[in-house]
């Protein structure tokens, strides 16, 4: 095996198929880089049994040939290297070497049948959407995953398709976030949970821009493909909740406030309620709505604390228990500046909403205060 | 106690003073700041029993008095309150209130009277220079400080002046750092060690700047003195090395090489030496001084590397092997482009010093190759 290339165009390869490398195996052969020539390019592909990431990259092959070499000691030190063209080839000993200007670095590979193949997909189903759209996506609704290893059918996002909609969600028992799109073409309804560890990697190769990325289901798997660049993830088996059946319609108690303001006060008043010893669960902030006025309030060992948030009040007086977590996880993940919080009674969950748009819904359960 | 301050004036403020609060302490009172009031000012201490911080800032009193309030949780929430103004005082439970636009914070204090004094002073000796120029020293040679508590000497920098001239010094066995300035005006010979916990302490509080900073030596303290901020440190005990005896005065083989090529080198080929399983230290690349070119080169297990380096050659062959961190310390801790390498033989200590400037000198002792 034998051919150049340049740094920029490597590095670029090498970012996208580091993310599926194993960290912690038992298996060495999972921690290296399958390089494998084929004609005008070589295929870069690393797979630790869950995430299999594939990219090709043009370049000028000299000899055919494929080999698997450690993929951070491979990885760093091409990065290192001078902006430049660089040599890549395997000699008698198995050895591969790496020449770029005055550098020469030999390093140990390893058997590249050994390499396990990655799953074949026969895809059923498949949509297409801007990159940047689904990065977008993933990043307003992952950070509602369920992290109970009991029930790990909610450790993944649904993707659902549904009318020619496409619905994002994830729930973890005490919140939902939901991030909903039009497609632009009539596909078949179906659906299929992502599991949240591949979707953490999906969104470092997405790139914010118009280029397409093509999803597939399979029975068991889910393919995302792009440009230069394919990424295969089984998908998790089980029932997910009926999401639209537990989003309330209706509120007594509507609210509309500056985003920025809201999460602002939120952040101060965590570093009293989450400075309690016990479980910050257990000490949750009190959020009184009234006329003009949200009131969020919280008593310690360490202090109370007390915010007032100018707002627009339509409906009811409310008084409930919320974690100033959830709060602020969803706050963070929106970018419009005016929302609307919608509250039922106090043990009703509460909606927090764009009031332009209508592509995200936020749901949070409350928490019953000490003194009720 | 009561006053009326900006967030941007009290925040400096903090960012200085939080530098010598304890960590790891059994005593609460140390993870605190002690905030007294002055005429039309305001001073805040904390004091970990070995730096202490004092920082006097101006605002608008409105009634005397002292507190004592955890240092992490004061910090923090000033740290996110809105731009503005920020009245703060204690009430008749002893809380600290702390009110700014809708927000308002109530935290416990602690008795300030319990508060550990500052060692006082006795100024015996003193120097004063620019804030920048200090900064630069310190940082120029904090890195070869000793970690082995065996010998508490040279856990920390020697400031000696002598000749009218500054000289700070580090040393840890394997290498040496020395930076030196004139002094503008005639002072006393005397030399005192200053531990490097303080100094990264306090190059983290001095800027980058012509303003001046007083280092005055007692005893067994040492005082730092800016225009706001004072900072006391206890000195080291015991005799340091008398460096001068041990740095080479002539070379065999003397180098001239570009810096950042030459770094560049030793960075790539530190991805292998520090590979190995066995301590890096005793595998030590091997430097190769010949006609026009430097060459640096290793081999273990993870693989072989040869860097190839044009330099300007004087003097003698050379091969000796070296600890390329040592070299990759020293050669970032320096601005010059342009510099010298002096070897003497296998077994002698090399220099690092710039081709422009003799201001700063670096000695690297070599270590055996395993085939000698």
């Amino acid at each position: 095996m034998k051919f150049v290339c340049y740094k920029d165009t490597i590095i670029k390869a090498l970012n996208s198929v580091v993310k599926g490398v194993a960290s912690k195996t038992t298996m060495p052969i999972l921690e290296g880089i399958l390089i494998q020539t084929n004609e005008g390019e070589i295929k870069l592909t690393t797979y630790d049994l869950e995430i299999g990431i594939e990219y090709t990259m043009k370049c000028d092959i000299k000899e055919h040939g494929s080999t698997v070499v450690n993929a951070t000691m491979f990885t760093e030190i091409i990065r290192k290297l001078p902006d430049s063209e660089i040599n890549i080839s395997v000699n008698e000993n198995n050895l591969l070497i790496i020449e770029c200007e005055g550098a020469l670095y030999k390093l140990a590979t390893m058997n590249p049948d050994e390499f396990p193949d990655l799953p074949k997909i026969e895809v059923e189903n498949s949509i297409e959407l801007e990159q940047g759209t689904l990065k977008n996506m993933i990043r307003k609704t992952i950070f509602a995953v369920s992290s109970d290893e009991n029930r790990p059918i909610f450790s993944g996002c649904l993707f659902e398709i549904k009318d020619n909609k496409l619905n994002v969600v994830a729930i973890d028992g005490f919140r939902l976030a939901l991030r909903k799109i039009n497609l632009p073409v009539a596909v078949n309804d179906f659906k299929a949970v992502i599991p949240a560890k591949t979707l953490n990697e999906v969104i470092k190769i997405l790139e914010d821009s118009f280029e397409m990325i093509k999803i597939g289901i399979s029975k068991n798997q889910a393919l995302f493909e792009m440009e230069n660049c394919k990424i295969v993830t089984r998908i998790l088996e089980g029932e997910f909740l009926n999401y639209n059946s537990v989003i309330p319609d209706n509120w007594q108690t509507r609210v509309r406030v500056n985003r920025t303001d809201l999460q602002n006060s939120f952040e101060r008043i965590s570093l009293i309620s989450s400075s309690a010893i016990e479980k910050e669960k257990k000490y949750p902030v009190r959020v009184t709505v009234d006329i003009g006025k949200m009131i969020i309030s919280c008593t310690n060992q360490t202090g109370d604390a007390k915010e007032e948030v100018f707002i627009t009040t339509e409906g009811k007086y409310l008084e409930a228990g919320f974690n100033p977590k959830y709060f602020l996880d969803c706050l963070k993940a929106i970018d419009d500046e005016e929302i609307f919080v919608e509250f039922g009674s106090n043990i009703s969950p509460c909606l927090v909403k764009s009031v332009e748009n209508n592509d995200y819904v936020y749901m949070i359960l409350p928490i019953r205060l000490k003194n009720e």
